[in-house]
């Protein structure tokens, strides 16, 4: 009668329970790392999005005029709100920072394969330290969190980049660049064409040969890079390098070097990125487009009003998460699982419930039944939600003292002294009770 | 330089740490009872609270028209979703089907304690059976919740009520009754002198002196509700009353009767209920609003285009929650905790990393330094994060291939080899180096 909203999702407990056990993963990783967990609204004022992005992005908002006539918008992204955080709390806070949360972000955009309008995100941040270190730590939780999943090293790559060696080399051309420009036809790049990537460039101010220059300078290998220090010939092209170099070796110390790639191509599309930025990619291509991406932005909070505060944040996307994690054969079973039913036949609810009870102060998934079902009814039901043993309390068997416990894998199944169950199994299975 | 919106809230670390203790808390109590996660759209089409509620709901609504012209609100309530999705898969589910979600919902209604205009709840719901164990296991599942809280009997209290009830003994006067309407003064008469609840009731449709009765009847003991069914004479009262009993029976069996208590002047405010209904209320009264409510609401699914569909359930609110576990003192204590922080003294972050690394994959919350700090700033630090240990890896000690273990509570310290570090311990404290 009534349908969802285009873009937005329903969860049924199949697919929400591979999905919690893939939040719960990415968390454990991040929280390992002493990542604290924050609570953040989901409405903020409007303005606080389009000063930092100009009037376009209302266009992409879910805005409106609140009842008290506040314009606000749905949250499109983490980071302005973080931003507001740090800045409320400056003087309290210890820095360095350490804080993450997981939730849903909306924009209104056309819904493709894994973009949707309402997404998720666990958004994991580092405030007030610019040592490579924090760079380094950022793609080290980003790194553990995939292969905590279960991803090795030839599923995915962290194509790593730089801010500044984008902006220094775009800057030392001997032309009026707009840098904004030109960097946001760099993050286009792997979806354009030659020709419309040099097209863009060129809008962008660069001449036809310092476009084609320019492209070139981006492919260079790592061992290589001083070749862009001597190109440029600027304090902030060689600062920027040995940043970079920094970071990767930091990402060495911390273990995960080897999913680490240079490539200068990346760019990220967000104009707050000031240093280092990296994007995930599925190493197969299957899953076209960037998994996640993260990155440093150390003038956000000044511009907030804050003190001058560097920055570096990831931000793992679950539905193209969700994608990678499938295409590798590594996403959860969609499959529900129960320890036990307790199954009721004729009037025995208060033993069947003391027996649940037991299990469940055991800490066991349990369930009985609520619906005055058939015996038939019942075991229907207990196989439907994966139930491993069920417990049969009926009227006769109760008249010896007796309950049955049955294997739902084997079928085989048991008589058991009533008062001895659950009794000191922590886990009473039909193994502990058959001969 | 921005401000939050007014009735929405920033949950820092701390606070944060201990409101998802008590949500991890409330959902293992419900999934151990069988209830399967659900995840839900923040936005649905206005209509659907218009239909059910009237165009009144519309100014507590955050709603507006998205970019492609819906008419669309911010998610108030959870029911009418869940009931949605239940009649878009309703032949592929199989019953009784038991959900529940925490998430935040939003009404635009003036903030106080205790009320938000952005505020959590767990949603927990059985569809699928109208007997009276339903009922009784969403009782169950809300006071073992609130016990495993650490809340005990004496300090809440479940008003039980049965909407039957005060609809059948309102049509059995002999009067021309708004039964929507004096319901709606029964739900408000614990905040009305008994004038003002008297009054409505009158403008209601009952007389003066029908008024009086009718309050009075409510106010029957357990024992005699067999006086209601006289009074009566109805089938509709009878039935209720013995509904009503057998759920309370049903309490017993499941061990939650000592919680429950009668209250027909419990009405709940909602108008969709139509069985057993109840309010958790502070037996001392300090949180003096409820705490949270549910019941029987078996008309909705129909409503909504469905299978006639009987349905249950509870909504624990987090806010008032957590007024109530103050209270009660067993809020958990809002303070970071960390495993580990490893100090880097020089230029040892290799080895450091290293150490961490091994104590991550141990389990436990590992922290070092990514900000360059000092000595001290990092001791400051760890002590800022509550590090049980901290594991000093300084250039001296690895001369000698020493690390040196501090724990922070007595302040004592020893020299590990570093090779011997974590070792075979799973949780390496001082006391297990200390001679």
């Amino acid at each position: 009668m009534y349908d969802r909203i285009k873009g937005f999702r329903d969860f049924y407990p199949e697919e929400m329970g591979s999905r919690r056990a893939v939040t719960d993963a990415v968390e454990e990783t991040v929280r390992s790392y002493g990542f604290r967990e924050i609570g953040t609204p989901a409405l903020e004022p409007t303005e606080m999005y389009v000063d930092k992005s100009g009037e376009e992005i209302v266009d992409e908002l879910y805005s409106f005029s609140d009842k008290g006539g506040r314009e606000v918008a749905l949250t499109p992204e983490l980071t302005p709100t973080v931003a507001r955080m740090v800045v409320a709390k400056q003087q309290e806070l210890s820095k360095p920072i350490k804080w993450f949360s997981t939730r849903p972000f909306w924009r209104y955009e056309e819904p493709q394969q894994g973009r949707y309008r309402e997404f998720y995100q666990t958004n994991v941040d580092i405030f007030g330290s610019s040592d490579p270190a924090a760079d380094a730590e950022i793609l080290a939780v980003a790194a553990d969190a995939l292969t905590n999943l279960g991803l090795a090293a030839d599923d995915f790559d962290f194509r790593v980049s730089h801010r500044d060696i984008l902006g220094g080399l775009l800057e030392s051309f001997d032309a009026d660049v707009d840098v904004r420009a030109a960097i946001r036809a760099v993050d286009k790049s792997a979806k354009l064409s030659a020709a419309e990537y040099h097209d863009l460039l060129v809008q962008a101010g660069l001449s036809d040969a310092q476009a084609d220059e320019f492209v070139d300078l981006l492919s260079v290998p790592e061992d290589e890079l001083g070749d862009l220090v001597d190109f440029a010939g600027t304090d902030r092209v060689e600062d920027a390098v040995t940043n970079l170099q920094n970071v990767l070796d930091a990402a060495d110390d911390f273990g995960v070097r080897e999913y680490c790639s240079l490539s200068l191509e990346t760019a990220r599309g967000l104009d707050y990125y000031t240093g280092v930025v990296f994007e995930c990619f599925d190493s197969t291509g299957e899953v076209s487009r960037a998994v996640f991406g993260g990155g440093r932005y150390d003038d956000l909070i000044e511009s907030f009003g804050g003190q001058p505060t560097p920055a570096v944040g990831v931000a793992p996307g679950h539905a193209t998460l969700g994608l990678l994690l499938q295409r590798a054969g590594v996403w959860p079973e969609e499959t529900l699982t129960t320890d036990y039913y307790v199954l009721q036949v004729g009037d025995t609810r208060s033993v069947a419930a003391r027996i649940a009870r037991d299990l469940r102060e055991r800490g066991h998934v349990v369930e009985s039944d609520v619906a005055g079902r058939s015996f038939g009814a019942q075991l229907d039901y207990a196989d439907s939600i994966g139930a491993e043993t069920v417990v049969i309390v009926g009227e006769r068997d109760l008249e010896n003292d007796e309950v049955t416990l049955k294997d739902m894998a084997s079928g085989e199944q048991v008589q058991v002294d009533v008062d001895a169950f659950p009794g000191d199994h922590d886990s009473p299975t039909f193994d502990d009770f058959a001969e």
